[in-house]
């Protein structure tokens, strides 16, 4: 697993080069990257000097009252944040100052995003799990869906995502559960991650804004296994939606070291053996997808190097679902990234037929 | 003036590369053309290739009632097809029939375009000029701002930034004027600009969703020529804002070559001598700076290789506008394209506070 320095940034850039420009960093902005990042020594420092960039230029549009370009350009220095704690595993402190950073400058993004991203704290088990819910407005209560990001991702990263579903009439409530950002430092991986879910949709159900059953996930990579394990657990969930299906970790040792390297990170645990361990028995769906009865639909690159394709159509397979799409995208990488541009609207679209949101007014917003 | 295929080519990418992003089209089709485009002369082939896999997705999207995919999709195949025919002089009747493609797959777009895309055609001294009309919504009458397309640019090319406009409160109207797409068969370029703008603005003046004392205009390259000489005879326009200043093309000799050959194009007429005389007699502000009083933002590339930034600093020192502002940005290229997302959105934010935009509003759209 030792890898030399250029080989482990030129494998970092293939794996995240096309998702970096798809979540939302400009494309000026990844060509200066892959030109001033010239050792993998210096990925989180590059980064973090983008971000500088975009904080200063924020703060003075804020001054000036131009909330719309400042709230998109805290955004942005967030994104950058978290592309350069990205991966970057090998330095816990410095990652998990990049994390915090990350944090602090989306919450000063969410008020002047728009819509609006409302902070709220979900309490479950003696965790205090924080998300982040979008309305698309228009005064009537909405479908909802709940957007659950992979291994190392976090609630920050869906903004375009959530975008999507919201110019589609879906609100949206991304948030942290156990081994995800803010959450990872209390409570890292867990076996039952369905239970926080639930815990969510718990929540949902409270809101006004929100029509209790028209609630969807969707999920990436481990959110994708997360969802699915939610979907088979929890009937009130509408709809499960998954990119980049992992239903186990049989192949740990197969997939590239940084992403090995991930899974030993979000267990929490110091020794490598252990973690390795724990990560194959807690990832593990079982006979859970026959447990599936919600309209499920799966997409997967088939050339994705973390998860075979085997098991996403395995899972489509298992899941008894009367309603069900299994939608193999063949020049796809890992969650079809590279092909981001084509997939991630027929996903939303998908989310909005099935969970009953109004036919798509084409009348001004 | 003999350029090579692969010489051709590579200014062309040299040119347009942040453009092409900058405008709307995805960084995984840029980087699928500059592989699939070996050489100049499969330029429009390529581009079309791809505007015909966008017309197939958007016509299935709306074929299943997924009309915000099927919009975007539609405008996707618009601006693939506008940047095949971008620059291609050398085979007019492939140029005209690309850009007849362009307008259609733009129409077919703009009822599901967010907010709507209005067709309407604003008749002057026998032309018909075709524009499209996008209201910010909300209700209340809204100012406007006049889009202006530059040289071999037309109305479809401005939608990234009518919504940056739209997402801003004010009402967008990008047409074509003589010259420019549709109206180029019938009347091409004209030494006053200014009287089409003016009808231009006289139509605005009867929509009762517009602010009649608040309408503004803003353009680029050439199209900021004409936004110039536009605002030294209009007293109605209330804000001007230029990208890539052009004043006169006394220098037409020193351009890149394909530049030079569309001022050329752009006359109508068929002897490259005459042509060239007309372009120069024709594109020249002469004193018409001294009489901008208007609120004035100038914003120009120093690495500008098409118009010298001393036009952009004469300009600016030359009109008698009490609030103007000079941006010359170090290392930016012509109109800044290589540094699109930090220059257009001042640009929109000027705009709405000159033009008195209600402060952006952060409620849900």
């Amino acid at each position: 697993m030792q890898t030399s320095d250029a080989t482990m940034l030129e494998s970092v850039w293939s794996a995240v080069e096309y998702r970096v420009v798809g979540d939302g960093v400009f494309y000026p902005d990844l060509a200066r990257m892959r030109r001033s990042i010239d050792t993998w020594a210096s990925w989180l420092s590059e980064w973090s000097s983008l971000a500088d960039e975009y904080e200063t230029l924020a703060g003075k549009a804020e001054a000036d009252g131009h909330v719309v370009t400042a709230g998109e350009h805290f955004w942005q220095a967030s994104l950058c944040m978290h592309f350069g704690q990205f991966l970057w595993f090998h330095r816990p402190e410095e990652k998990d100052r990049a994390q915090r950073r990350k944090v602090e400058l989306y919450q000063r993004a969410a008020p002047m995003l728009r819509p609006v991203a409302e902070r709220v704290e979900v309490e479950f088990d003696g965790l205090r799990m924080p998300g982040f819910l979008r309305l698309p407005g228009g005064g009537s209560p909405s479908p909802c869906v709940i957007l659950i990001g992979g291994l190392d991702s976090t609630k920050e990263e869906s903004y375009h995502f959530e975008n999507a579903c919201l110019t589609r009439g879906i609100a949206t409530f991304s948030f942290d559960g156990p081994g995800q950002g803010e959450c990872y430092s209390q409570r890292p991986l867990v076996p039952d991650f369905e239970r926080y879910v639930s815990a969510v949709v718990d929540f949902l159900e409270t809101r006004n804004e929100i029509e209790a059953d028209r609630i969807g996930i969707l999920g990436r990579s481990l959110g994708g296994y997360y969802a699915a394990r939610s979907a088979a657990h929890d009937p009130r969930l509408a709809a499960c939606a998954i990119f980049g299906a992992l239903a186990n970790l049989g192949h740990l040792d197969e997939i590239p070291p940084q992403t090995q390297l991930g899974f030993e990170y979000v267990t929490g645990l110091g020794d490598r053996g252990e973690a390795r361990a724990r990560v194959k028995e807690y990832v593990d769906l079982g006979d859970l997808p026959s447990r599936i009865r919600q309209p499920l639909f799966v997409l997967h690159g088939a050339l994705d190097v973390i998860v075979p394709v085997a098991q996403a159509q395995e899972l489509h397979e298992a899941a008894p679902s009367e309603d069900k799409t299994l939608w193999i995208v063949p020049d796809g990488i890992h969650c079809a990234h590279n092909r981001y541009h084509l997939v991630r609207r027929p996903l939303a679209d998908w989310l909005a037929s099935r969970l009953g949101a109004p036919p798509a007014s084409v009348a001004n917003p």
